[in-house]
């Protein structure tokens, strides 16, 4: 379906902040906010479909079992929204993607890049995911401490504060 | 308020310009353009806080003193807008951030992440920033010419242009 | 013109969506679906001109020839639209821009960022990138392997699954 209509354009907007609170839970570690996002029949595959997962409650504690601690600090970023509409009530969405992750307990920094494929629909009114997944164009692992790189602000450490002085 | 009318999805094209522009002009160091985005009372809490002024000019003085010199090339990319509005002349706006700066000068990168919290109001039909600030997920500091890494292109000292040659 | 109704609104998400596709195009060297979304005659002026092309078929030859190793693995990511319509027909943009490239081939990392400023046209009811070119704020090349960076994921090598583990 053209996207041609008010109506379009407004749960397009819906869309695009469904998927941006996604990623802010995520980053933020706001798990049960999390679970709201999705339909309770959801599936994930990331990494390719290497992570795959039936519902709702196995794809968040696959997320939260995996990205709770305090020294994982994560920047995911969703960008480059093509959304297509199938119905009224269902969508699709191609997004490209960017991680950064600096990792204070393992002493690593993560980087890549790749592109999600989702699909989203409306229940009562609200848009939520049926569906996520990535295919990573790349990934790089690289020293943190080791490379000379030190950590100068945490949203858990610091409050959120640099610890560096300016003017 | 929820967002269903034509009159809100264009101020949202607006806001969203706005905070554009905000970045463009803090990357380009264009201080003047800057101080038409804000109202005049407008307040700003920079780095969780740490870094907070009241009123326009506290605030361009404070960017401008600490990111004019050319040596400090600064890439601010905005994310993920949720903005939400108040009433018809009043919105706040939630977005992730990330920063990747080189500075020449000093001979450091500053990568880093992190949420912005803002608040706008329309004044005479234009939208501008009552309210800015962020708090960072994490922030790190690395080596340049140390860690291997040389710099291809600025645009002040190549004129934008890459100095790396391509077929 | 200011952005003032649904049509413009309708014309700036396909004017969005068609700079999306060019990037996803670009780093997934789909180089035939590159090609539908310029007009024939379009322009180029990469890396504020350094190189400039006339013609489609000499800017995808231009991309193609430089991008198509499957050991370079690039992420290019656009922000910060701001879109202006000069007519029903025609309008202008500018993006902030964000490269990362990894080069297994070549062992480096390149990183950087600029500002986008494109023309855009409306022909048979489809939007089409009539001119394209970018100015570096900053680029940096740095080392890969030497840098003690691994790469744990690449979408032609790995099938774009990280051989990372995770629990």
């Amino acid at each position: 379906m053209p996207i041609d209509s008010l109506n379009q354009l407004l749960a397009l907007e819906k869309i695009h902040q469904l998927k941006y609170a996604y990623v802010r839970c995520l980053d933020q570690k706001r798990w049960a906010d999390m679970a709201e996002l999705f339909t309770e029949d959801a599936t994930a595959a990331y990494s390719a479909g290497k992570y795959s997962y039936t519902g709702r409650d196995a794809i968040i504690e696959f997320l939260s079992t995996n990205m709770s601690r305090d020294g994982f600090h994560s920047s995911h970023r969703m960008h480059h929204p093509e959304v297509e509409f199938v119905s009224e009530t269902e969508a699709t969405g191609v997004w490209a993607m960017e991680d950064h992750n600096v990792d204070t307990d393992f002493d690593f920094v993560l980087m890549g890049a790749g592109f999600y494929e989702d699909r989203y629909v409306q229940v009562a009114g609200k848009w939520l995911i049926a569906h996520t997944g990535y295919r990573r164009t790349f990934e790089t692992i690289g020293p943190l401490s080791k490379g000379g790189i030190a950590v100068t602000a945490s949203w858990w450490s610091t409050d959120g504060q640099s610890t560096l002085e300016v003017q």
